[in-house]
């Protein structure tokens, strides 16, 4: 019996090279789930195997900026000069229908979602160390050592925020994060606060 | 890596008949945990099968309350006539040492427990529908009529107190039941509130 139909909210976040992309492509090979990914919309430029509409939807800096103009971002931010959002209707429409919906996103956007949405469950990933975290960022090699160093210096600020969130995850290991991440999804449908009032109408009937 | 070393106690309670022994022991059967459960201490008589020290402490109800004046009791409740309490001392032995406490008790001892350890997990247990659970009082055949309806009256009002755990769990399926149950653990050692300790002194490293 499920006791409730609306669905969920899952805000994966964390500091840039954590192993978010990583972790919840691990998340939807899991069996048995009814996860959606939003998928953002980004003015970076595709990293190599980066397919438009599957991993993010590519736009250009003034297609971004008019659909800020026109509040369709549930949460945007600007990166290391690249724009960042998350289109809201898409959003919206899967938790209707009663979709698990996934958002994979930086700091500054989870805070923005934290505001307009009370009710989703915020994910903090970390790395095992600091030290991992820096390795990490090197070796993705996709950028210059400069954006890396930036990159480290902005994961430093963001660790202090790690108490805004409702869970934090270590990223020890990839499969490991995704099965804490999963486990997180399902305790959260049994919170009290969700189920009692569809549990209260269950007894009445 | 582990965030946290202290145990967790976690507290599965319920109407009577909901079945909370038989999912507490399809948890016990499950693999890779670190649950211990602790034994309760009655006078109720054993029924068939029960062993005196794995499914409870058998004592006279004059040893009952000799402990009850020597504290001995983390929560202590008289139901249908008969004592049932949680040893305090071996509870707080196991969470010392990192194990996760399983305490099996009725919904009047939970309520104690929730007032004296703030940090615990609260789980009811509900059935599927009333009737459902006016089946299993009825099936079980270990209590004459009169103590069915009792059960079961009693059972009703305790519906009502749902709200004051932190997850409900529907007994539709007792593997089922025990998987969100195990579900749930895991992800309260994810909740921020118990890990940022730990992970601020790890980053600190």
């Amino acid at each position: 019996m499920k006791l409730n139909e609306r669905g969920l909210l899952i805000v994966i976040s964390g500091p840039s090279g954590v192993g978010k992309g990583t972790v919840r492509r691990a998340l939807f090979e899991m069996k048995n789930h009814n996860l959606v990914y939003s998928v953002s919309v980004t003015t970076r430029p595709p990293r190599a195997g980066e397919v438009d509409g599957k991993d993010y939807y590519f736009v250009d800096r003034n297609t971004f900026l008019q659909e800020i103009k026109e509040d369709k971002f549930l949460e945007y931010a600007e990166f290391v000069g690249n724009f960042y959002g998350t289109p809201k209707d898409k959003v919206d429409e899967a938790l209707d229908s009663g979709k698990e919906v996934v958002l994979e996103i930086e700091v500054e956007g989870a805070l923005q979602v934290r505001e307009k949405m009370k009710e989703a469950v915020f994910i903090f990933l970390v790395p095992p160390s600091k030290k991992a975290l820096y390795e990490r960022l090197r070796a993705r090699g996709t950028e210059d050592p400069e954006i890396v160093e930036k990159r480290f210096k902005k994961a430093e600020k963001e660790f202090s925020l790690a108490y805004k969130y409702d869970y934090i995850v270590v990223n020890d290991d990839v499969n490991n994060a995704a099965d804490k991440i999963m486990a997180i999804i399902r305790a959260e449908h049994a919170r009290t606060q969700r189920t009692i009032h569809k549990y209260t109408k269950m007894l009445e009937e």
